[in-house]
């Protein structure tokens, strides 16, 4: 029996905390350009793992192989890009108030910038075993505060997220920090996470995975003695609304578009949209049609893990025996129990709003299509859904002008409002803002990809009346590091007069 | 008997929250231009409120006239600046990522802004009757965000509050918004407080008071459904750290200026400072001798109300009765008992050390000199210190470079880290920041002072794939607003072509 990835014993997390604070104590008094070359010999280090690293990730997560190249590739750029944000620091920031001696009474100096909160513990995800994994997004936005790491390997894939994390020591060896910026914890029991979690050197949480273990974390962190911030990602049905003048114009395109969000990579993606809402009528029933066809024409791939494939099953199952659904598809499920079938419902919106358990996410490759009396019952439907990381609109400009409150209602749940496609591929960029009312995240006002995630990691601190000598290079008068910053109220990069 | 301030029964609760959710609606489609003419109309809507605003503030909070002038100016003074910090809309955090479709996969156009959370519960404070009350700090962030507010009036100063909330309301129909922008409630119930934090449209929580409401507050909002952020500004003791070199030239002068501090305002301030910690020998005894003199000869005047003046003398008479505690100053209190008579004693490190009930605030004029036996001991105090509004260092350029672990440690505990400066006197700029690590407030990463406190009543939205006419005009490419927005990871205020 492999006993490699066993649990880590809660009594041994003190310890483990013990060392990630000393390594945070050396970690944060580095500069932002020591944090962003380690994030760059963390991209080189995953690099160089090679072809071991993606036939790993293949055995333990069942993911084809070219979606893992691309998801080692997406890695290697949040990292980068985050190096170059980190060094860049729009996310410090840093807003400077000159001093008003001669004012009654005098206006001091004060100086504001971010500071890292402390170590972090991140809990990878199993969809991603790269990009929200071990040196995943929340990892290098921690790294790219000036945070130390502690990562609880996925029980999916411990042993690419051992091969990452190796990785990630090396690197911080090679940049001459301490090895315990990471470290690397395995755990399936709820003890081993409530002791990271409830330590009191650990300064914040960074969760993607299910509602259940996201909200735990969360109460677990909210009734500490000192309470942290949690950026949990629980996921998201991510409704997608058929305006009519579209609907009518696009059926068939549109079905074609949502299919394949549906179905790509086994369904599953936090981003997948579950729930299809239009007004009942023959473009809607060719819409449905086309999505089923399209749908039943994908063939079913090998999900994740097992936990994941049965959980698809029941709650699929599930939401099959509600009243008012109606299957569309019609495929069996296979023998294998690996395989998650793509299969779409239908149900009318009467019995859709009567009924809580059609609103929660069946991860995997399921999606509902909602047949509404009209558009007052779909305002009805937007009305009633809870936070969402993303919210969809298929429609023409016409339909956005007549239908505003409808508009104003989607834009109110969502963390990402789309217009015209589809809500899977999460673009990482510094405008991204992955992340959406609760139950869509623990944070609305954090994203948990793109560069501005590396706030999620730290606090402002107010610097007054220090003598500019005393002050971190980012608050200098000379303004050594080029960076923007907000003087008395104007932004700058200039130099200001000692 | 006085019935115009009887609580708001809990049960009317849900109407409330019902007006504030229909004019969030209308409100959240103006744009920023129309939220600062809201806060400047509020603005001269106080102004004109006159002698009979600050009579009233008098009689209820024993404040003096000039203080509470001053009290007013400010008020206004963060209303217009705050206005204009809403329309040049740093706080806004907008990044714009334009798309290139030739990519593979092509890039979507992406562009992200802040837009706000809806209704916000304030609980004014009974110390700052205008700064921090029913149009103060937290009130003016949300209307500039483009939140509702609910006030509950501080049962200190109902009348007070009743007087600022017309003006508001009247000030909003003079800006064509509907008047339920702001409602005003009554109440010292908890069931009336969490009536109010628990409704399913209150989507944040202003407050500034004790730990004891903070925290109720808190677990409320964590414990909802759908769970909400809470800015629970909960006061610090402010530890003052006398570095040995400074101490020795300046003994007398810092006394002087502690004392002032310390005595300011009846000693009624969330950033007095409590602690002052140095090493024991001739230096620190001149000091503590100085610091006698000085509060010693400052007249007792009246506390804001009957509780706060029973709880100072009974919080500041248990702190007396601990081993080790030594008092300082000599003068009985007197028997008017809503004098606070300005009181200092001294304790020797270890015993400090061991006692966690000395850590805690003591609010009004109260502070306690610490003894250490070496600059080891002074460490360990700072080590065991936790989250504070505002951690002071005195010390000469030699001492800060000579006890780099000293100014580390501080500066991790803290929000705002002063130099050779008392703690009070809250500047309001946008470099400022008001908050600190728990228990000081609720979540570290924003302040209650100046105009990035705006940021803590909105979240940001990224919208994907809109055309130009749809967008918002902060993001519409011509930038018809002028405002600084960061554009494929450059800030700019430039034209987007189109």
């Amino acid at each position: 029996m492999d006993t490699r990835f066993n649990d880590t014993p809660p009594a041994s997390i003190d310890g483990i905390m013990q060392r990630s604070w000393a390594a945070f104590q050396t970690f944060r008094k580095r500069p932002a350009s020591d944090r962003a070359m380690l994030l760059r010999e963390i991209a080189t280090g995953i690099e160089a793992l090679g072809d071991a690293l993606i036939s790993t990730a293949m055995r333990e997560t069942n993911l084809p192989e070219a979606r893992l190249r691309n998801e080692r590739g997406r890695t290697i750029f949040q990292l980068t890009s985050y190096a170059d944000a980190c060094e860049r620091g729009d996310w410090m920031d840093i807003r400077i108030d000159t001093a008003i001696p001669e004012r009654n009474p005098p206006k001091p100096d004060v100086r504001k910038m971010m500071v890292p909160l402390g170590p972090v513990v991140v809990y990878g995800s199993s969809n991603f075993p790269f990009a929200y994994s071990t040196a995943g997004g929340d990892t290098a936005c921690a790294f790219a505060a000036g945070c130390s790491v502690v990562v609880k390997a996925h029980p999916a894939h411990p042993e690419t997220s051992t091969l990452v994390a190796e990785a990630i020591m090396a690197a911080a060896l090679r940049c001459g920090l301490p090895e315990d910026v990471l470290i690397h914890v395995y755990g399936i029991s709820h003890e081993t996470g409530k002791a990271l979690v409830t330590h009191p050197h650990t300064k914040a949480v960074g969760f993607t995975g299910s509602y259940t273990a996201g909200k735990t974390i969360f109460d677990w962190a909210n009734g500490r003695p000192s309470p942290i911030p949690v950026f949990a990602e629980m996921g998201s049905v991510n409704p997608v609304f058929l305006l009519p003048e579209k609907l009518a114009s696009d059926a068939v395109i549109i079905a074609r578009d949502c299919a394949s969000s549906i179905t790509l990579g086994t369904g599953q993606f936090c981003t997948n949209p579950g729930l299809i809402i239009g007004v009942e009528g023959p473009h809607l029933d060719k819409f449905t049609e086309a999505l089923g066809d399209f749908v039943g024409e994908t063939s079913p791939s090998r999900m994740l893990h097992p936990g994941i494939a049965s959980a698809f099953r029941e709650k699929m199952g599930l939401a099959l025996t509600q009243k008012g659904m109606r299957p569309v598809t019609t495929r069996e499920a296979s023998d294998d129990g690996m395989l998650g079938t793509p299969a779409i419902a239908t149900v009318d919106g009467a019995s859709f709003l009567r009924n809580p358990l059609l609103h929660q996410e069946v991860f995997g490759p399921f999606s509902i299509v909602v047949r509404c009396r009209d558009m007052e019952e779909m305002l009805q439907v937007a009305t009633q859904m809870e936070g969402q990381l993303t919210g969809t609109v298929m429609g023409t400009l016409d339909d956005v002008r007549n239908h505003s409150e409808m508009i104003s209602v989607i834009q109110g749940f969502c963390g990402r409002f789309i217009l015209n496609t589809v809500p899977t591929g999460v673009e990482v960029c510094l405008s991204m803002h992955h992340g959406g009312p609760f139950p869509a995240s623990t944070d609305s006002r954090f994203t948990s990809v793109g560069a501005d995630g590396i706030k999620r990691f730290a606090r402002p601190i107010a610097w007054q009346n220090w003598p500019n000598e005393l002050l971190p290079d980012e608050l200098k008068n000379d303004n050594p590091l080029g960076m923007m910053r907000t003087v008395n109220n104007e932004p700058s990069t200039d130099i200001i007069e000692g």
